[in-house]
Parts: C-alpha cells; sequence; structure tokens
C-alpha cells in the first residue's frame, strides 16, 4: 500500500471505529470488511429519533465501496434521510455473523466466535435513476445471487414507492473473534468440557408457492445455495 | 385479559412501538415476544454517542420481564450506563432470526419472513450482586441451556471486572413475516420460479479444546443443541 494508492487496502481508523478493549479482534482490512459484508443481507441499522436510539433490522447490498438500503417511501428512517445534496441521516450500520459458541471452564471466559462489521457515516437518499435501479437489482442478487435477472424488474409505480439510501464504506472496522476458548491456566484441571460448538447458517429444500406452475424447475442458483 | 390483571398478555403499543407501514406484522403478544427473545441469543444494542447512532452485537438473556447485556467494566456503552437510581441510558435492543428468503415473480415483492424483536428503554448498571449473578448465569444459559451449573463460577475479580446492565421489558413490540410471495396477480403467469428457500441455525459438531483432557464427554445438553 503506498501513499498516492486510489484504493488503499484498509479503512483508515477513527475514534469511533476503535474499540476500547479487545483492539486485538479489530480489523480495517478492505478485503476482509467486503467479505464479511457480502455473506450476509440483513443488517441493523440505527438512527437517533428524538433523541434516542432506534436499532431495525434491513436488507443491505454492498456495489463497490458503497452500501444501499431500502424501503418503502412511507417509512420513517427512510423519510429522514434526505437527498444527495444534503448531509444525510447520521446512521450506524452492523452486520454480524456468529461462527460458534465458545465453552470455557469458567463462566467468565464463555464466549462467542463471530465476524462483524460496522460503518458509521450518513445515509442519504439515492435519487439517480440508473443509481437507484442497479442498488435494487444489488439488493435482490445479495440475498440470492442470480436472481436480480430471473424476475420482474420494478415498474414506474413501484420505483416511485421505493425509497434507496446509501451508505460510503469510509469509517469501517470489522471484529472478529475465532479459536477456542481463553482457559485460566489454574481451570485446565476442572471437569467440565470446554471447546466450541460450531454455528452455521443453512438453507432447506425450497418450498414453491402454492400457485407456481407445477413445472417450474427450481432454478440453478437456488439449488447452489 | 382482564384490567386488573397484573400480568397482561400484550405490551402496551406506544409511538416508538407502532410502525408506520406493515402494521399487521406487529404484535405486541408478550408470550410470542418472549419466545423470539428466548429462541436467540445476540442481540444489536443501539444507543446514542456524541448525538450519533452506534449499534454493537453483543449476548444477552431474559429473566422475566427483564433483559440483561453483561460486558467489560472498560467498555464504552457499559461505562455510559449509570447505577441503578440513575435515569439510565437510552437503548434499542433488536433481535431477530430470519426464516426464509422469499422470493417472488417480481423483483419489488421480494422479502424475507423474519421474526423480530424491538425493546426500547433505559439500560441501567446492576450493582446487586444476587441479581448480578443470576443475570450472568442467565448470560450462559440463554446460549446453552444446563451450561451455567457445568462450569467454574466467576470469582470476586471476574465479578469486578464485569459490568451487567438491566433493560426491563415495557415498551416492547415484536414483527413478523410469514408465508409465501404477495404477487401481483397479473405477474402470476410469468416464467419465474416463486416461493421460500428456508433459512435456519445449524450447530456443528463439537470441537474440544487441544488441553480438553481426552475421556471428557460431549455434555448432554451440547449433543441436545
Amino acid at each position: 500500500m503506498t501513499a498516492e494508492s486510489t484504493t488503499p487496502d484498509a479503512y483508515q481508523p477513527t475514534d469511533r471505529t476503535v474499540p476500547t478493549r479487545s483492539r486485538e479482534r479489530a480489523s480495517y482490512d478492505r478485503e476482509l470488511v467486503h467479505s464479511i459484508l457480502d455473506e450476509g443481507y440483513v443488517c441493523h441499522l440505527g438512527f437517533v429519533r428524538d433523541g434516542g436510539p432506534v436499532v431495525l433490522p434491513t436488507l443491505y447490498a454492498r456495489v463497490g465501496e458503497r452500501l444501499y438500503v431500502h424501503g418503502s417511501t412511507g417509512s420513517r428512517p427512510l423519510r429522514m434521510a434526505s437527498g444527495a445534496e444534503d448531509p444525510g441521516m447520521p446512521v450506524c450500520l452492523t452486520v454480524t455473523h456468529v461462527d460458534g459458541l465458545v465453552l470455557a471452564r469458567s463462566a467468565f471466559h464463555h464466549s462467542i466466535n463471530y465476524r462483524s462489521v460496522v460503518v458509521h457515516g450518513a445515509a442519504r437518499q439515492v435519487t439517480d435513476g440508473a443509481e437507484r435501479a442497479a442498488a435494487l437489482d444489488a439488493l435482490v442478487d445479495h440475498v440470492v445471487p442470480g436472481r436480480a435477472a430471473d424476475s420482474r424488474p420494478a415498474n414506474a409505480k413501484e420505483l416511485a414507492a421505493t425509497a434507496v439510501l446509501r451508505l460510503d464504506l469510509a469509517e469501517v472496522s470489522a471484529k472478529i473473534r475465532t479459536g477456542g476458548p481463553n482457559d485460566e491456566p489454574e481451570d485446565l484441571a476442572l471437569p467440565h468440557w470446554s471447546g466450541v460448538l460450531p454455528v452455521a447458517r443453512t438453507y432447506g429444500t425450497p418450498v414453491p408457492s402454492d400457485d407456481l406452475t407445477a413445472d417450474t424447475p427450481v432454478p440453478a442458483y437456488l439449488t447452489r445455495l
């Protein structure tokens, strides 16, 4: 990474993205952040309303160094975010994957193996038509890669009812815990089982709609999942 | 449910817990809220720092009508929450389970089947020793039921390093989406597959610590998961 690089390998840490503890778990590596973001599709979006915090689950997608979320133009958080020229709505967008339950001999050292990304920034309404269309495709494809091309695109009425927010990836950090429990040396002789119980997200068998034509094949992009 | 009931079946809706849209998905049913909370163990905790939102993943446990989260006494959110006599720190605690990916014929009607709970309130540090100990047990047992009794309890030094926050369940709502896609009638003849891809959390084979005595059996409370 050189000072001239336009796409440095890491995000610049800020006061908000440097944790007060377990700093060894924090990372600003761009590729790592992207991989964590791309593996999920539900984020928890935080904003401030009437001085108090609000955290809502919502779908997101990444396109390069931008995250997109969408919703009804009538929903409160989306009404609060203003246009592209305005300062935007301060948000904190967090994505978390749980990879394992960490069982130590001591209650104190129990933990979770996880990978999370926290993004701070200002969310702005996307008003450009082409960017909006690309963002909506990305939102579908982020959940089921390949699906956007295999569905009816939004029509004018649907587009008008949908607000798209953009959040640039600038103030970003990842936090990761891996490995087994960190038991105290004096606890190692205790009789309790210790180790990790892996946790994963799995997909079941696709359930067709009641009104689906009987011979419609399950698409390959679904069986791949 | 009668007006005299001391434990009504539902939480009282407030301006913050009534959504502006998809109100039919909202519920205030106490038993439903409890079941969603009890199925998870990682929440996203939102609070306001320097006027901006912060959302962090953290473990939680429910004991009756109280939620507990814990952390290092040195962590920022836990330092911000004051003692039991103080007004506490305004938080929004959200728990989300993803149950399925909903694929409609139209991009617009794609959705997620999910169950979420949003709790608004003030988080306060728990200072009572017995309540702290019970909360820490609950935090371990919420992740792996039965584990608290099969581990070394926290000693005085560990207890002193751990902050426990309490959030009462009062301003609470659940939001649920189930079922298949809601396609437009005019889209039903389109050739795209439509239906639901179920999503679930699964556990892998327990991985013992490298330093675990070879003949330590995997406890029944783990194989049950």
